[in-house]
């Protein structure tokens, strides 16, 4: 099965790491939630003040870093040392743009850590604008850079 | 904070639903994973036979319905009756794509469930091509349909 | 061992519910944190404008009332209808007042939820201050009031 | 917002400790139950013996201490090398007086685990004695020592 | 795939129950642990009093019934209604035996629930054990009975 | 209580591992689950292509050695560097065999790892199998080998 090191004869597996060394490694990614008007209309409403529904998501982006191990079944639990989860609510864009950074001294990566941190604070955004329009959509959740580890720094262009 | 039902006085809260009845209640959703030229063929190579990388991503995804109450801070944990996840590898359009249905008996609806599947099996393509490019990006996720409730039923047009 | 139904024969278990019918169940618990100077001072500098600490102890204590089945080893797993917390920072009196209120609708009460909610919407609170003060207490965490069931209403005189 | 550490610019973030070294920990918490007379009772008679209720408290609060990373949002994951948790039963104080002792070699302290494990095994104790007296209260809950790191050494007075 | 309800069109999915009955359903399973010499010797110095090992496996079979849902990638999520798990310790057949019985109203039984909590609780009997002896083996992990259900009631003969 | 580190004056702990050095520690398990001959029948009927039964439940099993610090009580939570399970059909002896190996680099050994994933993935193909029979039997679950560590090697004659 050629270039996918998660499977060895055919069978999924978790890599193993052993071998490599426990360094800093630090991945960011970002999310864009597509809001219709109502969405907008209503976190125009809603946004001011304490409490506000982008702070629940930022949160719920921060826990789900932490779960990324027991959501996807062949990656690594990891020593997670730092978070940070931004959301931008964009009204004339009619959007909002989540970005997160998750930082770990490990034998491997946290590219996953911050795609799920990314993907979990979008849907929260989704979670409570759904009552006001189902129409929302998460679009662009991808890695926008990396360091650290044998594959060295990535950043898209 | 007007339409927004998951606040009260600029608070979030769950809403209590104790009064609504429980009911059937459907919801589907999709997503899309982008794939660069190396992904394709990797996963060409890789796609045939047991143990394939869409069969992970596919029990990744029933496995996370099951954790979106854990996940999305005011979701209800709801009783899962159903869930069904489904993937699709595309080489001519270089996409994976994933529709997940979930369904329940419940005083409230599994759109939030439906839209997790969808979005960790597209984080397990992710997670299993990553060694081989990290441009993936994951797009396109949405609900496309849902019924049951006093909302009634509600399809993407 | 008498009076204690979570055992029989001096094993613990979990009590049978099987014949008790599904019914709504209400319980509020309330705890106080006691702050030390510093701590006071630190959250009225900080307790400004979104993100503030007691909206992520808030949040911390929704989630958390999800989890008592988890954590309390005799506890019933339940679908919890309504979640509600809150918090208030009495600067005159030194201390943050934390309130939840849990329903459901089920064989049996959710008194554990709502004071869960409570300990770890506490226990947050005292995480973001311990940089500042490692002297706070969590103090007074108890159930005030309950309804629905056998045993009918309780609230504490 | 000054002495917040988990706050940057007002948004909660689980601060990056990856500059700091990875020590040794040691942290030592408290709490208290306040019986009732019939709960002082209740534990009279079904305290010999083997399976009595602190020992299904000790339990969970050791098992609550790994779960700390799960429940406090802005805490690390930390890999925890040693828990102790201790009850005691005294009756003529009406109360149960519980001690947690949690260790871990890592770049950040484990005083929430120690305070987590001390308020979930006070909340067993509640839960177990619920069907004979609600009026039971948690107190007390507290730190008591921590030793390691750059703050160095800490000793309630 | 036949007779495997678990797959449709050879693709894993958690089956449909939705328009089953919610019905009281019962499952009893079993394991043993077969002990070695230095083991049955460790049991029996240490088995007296408070705290003993078998106390501790019964706990952790208890809880693991609440997780099977987590473990088990295809079951259903199902609001337990009661667990009760034993352990004898038989020294003269240098054995544990573990007996668990799991209770729910639902439309799918807890058989699952009920070998999960064997497993687990013959898990913990091991790891108590295993730095006296590594020689330990776990066997006879079956079912006993199950009740309720379309189904109907099923007896190991 | 003599031999059982796990206990110290009759209570049950998580031993104290801070003095120990984190070494690459690795562990072997296996299982066997005995089928009928409907079960025989229905592997044989669909186990051919993607998505059959040993593929599920082997991520099962890859996934549980992540849970084994939450499920056995006094289990530390380890950093897994690498799972692999396997599952071998054999229908002349009407049974599935179940191989899993788990390492890490930590200051305790990774035995429980292997047995959980093991007996995990064992339960998975009951779960699979037992609407056509409910004979099934798990047997067998056991240590092979293991290394690393004080105890330094250790294997199964």
């Amino acid at each position: 099965m050629g270039k996918l090191t998660h499977f060895e004869d055919g069978r999924p597996r978790m890599v193993d790491v052993s071998d490599k060394a426990a360094t800093l490694r630090v991945a960011t990614a970002e999310a864009t939630v597509l809001l219709t008007p109502e969405a907008v209309e209503a976190l125009q409403e809603g946004g001011v003040g304490k409490g506000d529904p982008l702070g629940v998501a930022q949160l719920a982006g921060i826990m789900a870093a932490k779960k990324t191990g027991e959501l996807i079944p062949l990656c690594h639990p990891l020593p997670i040392t730092g978070v940070e989860v931004r959301l931008w609510f964009e009204p004339q864009e009619a959007r909002v743009r989540v970005v997160a950074t998750v930082k770990t001294k490990a034998e491997t990566g946290v590219e996953m850590e911050a795609l799920t941190a990314c993907a979990v604070a979008a849907l929260t955004v989704y979670d409570m604008l759904k009552a006001v329009s189902k129409g929302l959509e998460i679009t662009g959740l991808r890695l926008l850079h990396k360091s650290g580890g044998r594959s060295g720094e990535w950043r898209r262009e």
